[in-house]
């Protein structure tokens, strides 16, 4: 199996990175691969822009969509995003770390998500969710947070985590079709004990190490245009 | 009263920019004064790092907040986000401006968030949600979907709108201590008719008429780290 880690953290030495280097070595001594795309550090850019493309769809008129899908058909994505792009392609695994900022992803992942996860690549119109391009392949979140888990309960002041989750799970993942497993949460993460951090760093490398056991390999990705015929952006929604 | 429109779309002939021409003229009409924030045009650049810094609290490990807290101390931001944060501060009211995409807001709009509202300027331990520093504005955001309101319904494919957008409400204005009123959404914004468009608009614009004319003037502004004290982020969570 191989597992792509998308690592959204900036600082080498923080609790995220320990998580995708125990992810990485767990993985690897269970014989699989891994790949790391890490964000901060590759210096990805996550502003949507003309600079995704080297086509040009409508130079009037910046329409993200129709230049994505435009792209995908001619070939004509930046070369940052298309080394992105076949990452996921080849991953039976996704999986995003990152720490939960303000109720969400840093930036730097909605923007790789927004720019490398196209239109005409990623999805299309009459393929999303249960009929996905993704649909067979498994993702999954490890997040860190500042808070406890009582904050983040059903009477908790943040709210329940999987409500504060739910835009990433199932408008992000489930919207491509990966079949989502249950969140890594490490909470409270630069508060706990050193004991408490290793313990976090174990159970993430055995939840790994078990869904990889169990993961079905991917299946080939099918062409999104292909599937669906020209212009299907003008009906999506 | 004055309003701050923080506007994330890259494209000058949009409908989100259509939204925000419409409000700038119906707040002047009547008699307030408005400001836009536009993240695209202006090149803002939503990737948190030590470019946010003119001072440095740890050279050797780049801890977010501890530099937020640093800066906010000895007046250490850059000139970019001290703009930005004048403009929040001298906003009575605060709109957000953009389209769902993924179910979030645009990467951009959420670098803001990280980078602007800095620990020390926007918020501190101790200091969130009910006593916010923010406590007596009141903000809003207004929306475009591609989905249709069907799609964001309890039995929707998508889920509820109010689900949908529960982290931004929550965990980002609400944390503040703003007064969230009640979200615009122009729903399936692409797909409808130039009526049902034109429309939207003169909601939008009497909502924000509606809403100044009831909304109460901005207090000031608390210096966050002086309600509170020394190194209080270290508790925060």
């Amino acid at each position: 199996m191989h597992v792509l880690i998308v690592h959204a953290h900036p600082e080498p030495q923080s609790f995220n990175a320990a998580l995708t280097a125990a992810a990485v070595a767990a993985i690897e001594a269970a014989g699989h691969t891994a790949e790391v795309s890490d964000l901060f550090a590759e210096g990805f850019d996550p502003v949507a822009g003309r600079h995704d493309f080297t086509t040009c769809a409508d130079p009037e008129r910046f329409h993200y969509q129709r230049e994505q899908e435009h792209a995908a058909r001619h070939g004509g994505f930046s070369a940052e995003i298309v080394r992105e792009q076949e990452r996921v392609r080849r991953a039976d695994l996704l999986v995003l770390q990152f720490p939960l900022w303000w109720g969400s992803p840093p930036a730097i992942l909605k923007g790789w998500c927004e720019r490398v996860l196209a239109y005409g690549f990623a999805y299309v119109d009459g393929r999303r969710f249960d009929t996905g391009l993704f649909k067979g392949r498994r993702a999954v979140f490890s997040v860190t947070t500042g808070g406890t888990p009582e904050r983040f309960s059903p009477e908790g002041v943040y709210g329940p985590i999987g409500t504060v989750l739910y835009p990433v799970e199932r408008l992000f993942l489930q919207y491509m079709g990966y079949e989502v497993m249950e969140p890594f949460v490490a909470y409270a993460a630069p508060r706990v004990t050193p004991e408490d951090r290793a313990a976090y760093l174990a159970a993430w490398q055995a939840r790994l190490v078990e869904a990889l056991a169990s993961a079905p390999a991917a299946p080939p990705l099918e062409d999104a245009l292909a599937s669906v015929g020209a212009a299907a952006w003008a009906r999506s929604g």
